[in-house]
């Protein structure tokens, strides 16, 4: 006997789970598609130097790697953007510029298991490429505005800053050199707060003055009462209106006009870790639960494959973290997770109403009621109320000499003679 | 610069093969959730030992495998089944039985690569544990009706057969013992036709006369009219009314009282190559793409989880080979493949006209049209042109001094003056 036993940092997906989830995707996936974002997929496997670039270091470690049958150096994917900047390398010529597309799956990192991280977990990426404009920025930013609308989240906010913007600001004061590590020092603005992040400035400018511009230019939304107010204490620090600061008046303009600025906020203090952003960034909290982290990040970038192609492909991106995004849904009791039911109804049925019992399912089935049949005719009611109970079914119809519908949240039952009766109950 | 090639065997997905490929994946899921069934997930990479057993041999090569960074042995899945058997014997307390589980996703083989042979491709798998009745049988059939049948299949067929059927008849001639070898021969009938097959029975049963009563037996359907006179036929041969024909029986009456026994054939050669079945076995053939081979095949074994668990778990399910699928559709020019449109309308705008397209593309939206904006104001007609081919996108919305919809198949243009307009003239 082999113990069942899996992976540490993996995990099964049982139905309870699986439902919310694939709910959550669907949802998701016809808002991409309603603003006419195509899917795509790419092999979990590719050539190491190919997903790794030349690079490796750091990564190689949290990269599953090996060497396949035939000796290739393989990896599987750790992200959907490597993947996806090879794809548009792979087929510049096939697809239609701007591209929209979108790409929910799996990726895999050998990071060290702990609460709520995983070796295995789902990335929901949509980007829009081939074009650098606010209207795209502007597109991007309000098909996050529908998802999240679409989820019935009461309270959620997208923190809106510039890249560009700040590494003006930066060449201002004479520290665009050092502009990397300023980036990371100020990304940990919300981790480790403002007076560790002085002291992180102070030594990377090795200048307290700077330091201290560097913490007015981040926190220039405290106190401000609006976007267009934060936009304009950063135009004065920087002392002149910037193109960057441009693009962000133009794309606020589209939200406003759209009516949907309500939940943009500016935050100078969002950075994004990575050297790739050059334009806008964001990061997604939801109220009541933001010591979750960003549940929706991402920017505009200046070339998505330069790696692989002398193609410019400018792009606008984002990625919904699935995982923690469900873990926010959970701690916010969201009533999108509540509906976990393998089922609408249960049938049950005496021996001799087995055509009945499939008659009833269906004509059920046939209009849109999911319908389980059980399958031992005259079952242990014992082991009925089990079954329903753990499938979180809510009806249960018995058909033996008359039929009868029970509501499983009321205990009451009722006589049904057609499976139009029962339909009318149901949906009542 | 690193080429963007990928591994030998494996395939991007584009969108005009994703979109397809999600709708019949969407239209299988909603079939299966009808009946009750409920979606899980496993990972991705389990303990080599505990998908392979103990054993390993010539399935070692087909499988990729590896030493994670933590000396772990460690595997891709290569099916659906053997993940699906581990999980049950890890959550037999968590879930009620019957269960009734679905699963749709990739698996990967080391297979040598050759046309329509991928070494990533999805399985769809159905099955219902725990159970061991002729209605646990009729409902896999009756879901796999319902599939074909909402995919608008015109033709297609499942041969079934009983695997206990023939081994009782195997016992009567005294060939038990020479089982495994005379079902993998008789496998081959298809492909290699009656006279090899007669070959190979002589070989296995050093009898002239067995090997004649073994081609008997599989080729009982040949002018038979029917489910029913092909399986007295087998009755004849066996000798008595044994249980396996019973069942055959009380299945079959079931799909005649519920009016889809049409599609069922009694086919004794269909044996199913593994020796995990131990009730009915079959095989789905879609007419005018038979040479495709069988599009959904499984049966009824015996106990699903014995490599794990002491829990004796008997079961009947199913798995459609989604590429094949698809493949076999295309073979038949299914409509279904046909659709391949990113969104139902593209809009293009004048400067001044970016509110009111915004304006428009949500109402569209709301009312669910696909509605994709392109996002350069007064863009030059022939890239328009280019991005509406290259999307299949039928509809164009102009917005200058007046709105204008083109039906990009009749090439005629109408005046609309309110989304209300183009919804109309869209539907019509």
């Amino acid at each position: 006997m082999i113990e069942p036993v899996i992976l540490k940092g993996f995990r099964d997906s049982l139905p309870n789970e699986e439902i919310p989830k694939r709910k959550i995707i669907t949802i998701l996936e016809s808002i991409f598609q309603s603003y006419g974002f195509v899917p795509i997929d790419t092999p979990v496997l590719e050539y190491t130097s190919v997903l790794l670039g030349k690079g490796g270091g750091e990564t190689d470690k949290q990269v599953f790697h090996f060497l396949d049958n035939g000796g290739r150096e393989v990896a599987m994917r750790f992200d959907l953007t490597v993947p996806f900047a090879r794809f548009m390398a792979s087929h510049t010529s096939e697809v239609a510029l701007p591209f929209k597309r979108y790409h929910i799956n799996k990726v895999w990192r050998g990071e060290k298991p702990q609460k709520g991280r995983y070796r295995e977990f789902y990335q929901c990426d949509f980007d829009i490429v081939g074009i650098d404009s606010e209207m795209a920025d502007y597109e991007i930013l309000s098909m996050m505005n529908s998802s999240f609308a679409s989820m019935d989240i009461k309270g959620y906010t997208f923190h809106l800053s510039h890249r560009g913007l700040f590494n003006t600001f930066l060449e201002k004061i004479g520290e665009r050199d050092n502009s990397v590590e300023i980036l990371r020092a100020v990304d940990k603005l919300r981790k480790i707060g403002e007076d560790e992040v002085r002291t992180l400035l102070r030594e990377i400018t090795s200048s307290e003055e700077k330091a201290e511009a560097i913490l007015k230019y981040i926190t220039a939304d405290k106190g401000s009462s609006s976007f267009l107010m934060t936009l304009d204490r950063l135009t004065d620090l920087i002392g002149e209106e910037c193109e960057s600061a441009k693009r962000l008046k133009a794309i606020y303009s589209l939200l406003e006009k759209t009516g949907i600025s309500g939940h943009f906020t500016l935050d100078p203090s969002i950075t994004r870790g990575l050297d790739y952003y050059t334009g806008i960034v964001y990061e997604t909290f939801l109220s009541g639960a933001e010591e979750i982290g960003s549940v929706c990040s991402g920017g505009r970038y200046n070339n998505l494959a330069s790696l692989y192609t002398k193609e410019n492909l400018p792009g606008v991106g984002s990625s919904i973290g699935l995982d923690r995004l469900i873990a926010a849904l959970e701690e916010l009791k969201s009533p999108l997770l509540e509906n976990r039911k393998s089922s609408d109804i249960l049938i049950i049925y005496a021996l001799d109403k087995i055509t009945e019992a499939e008659t009833f399912a269906t004509e059920l089935r046939k209009n849109g009621i999911k319908t389980d049949v059980y399958l031992s005719p005259e079952p242990k009611m014992k082991r009925v109320y089990d079954y329903l109970d753990k499938n979180s079914i809510p009806y249960l119809l018995s058909l033996s000499d008359k039929a009868t519908l029970r509501d499983q949240k009321t205990r009451e039952s009722v006589e049904v003679n057609t499976p139009q009766e029962v339909l009318e109950k149901i949906k009542a």
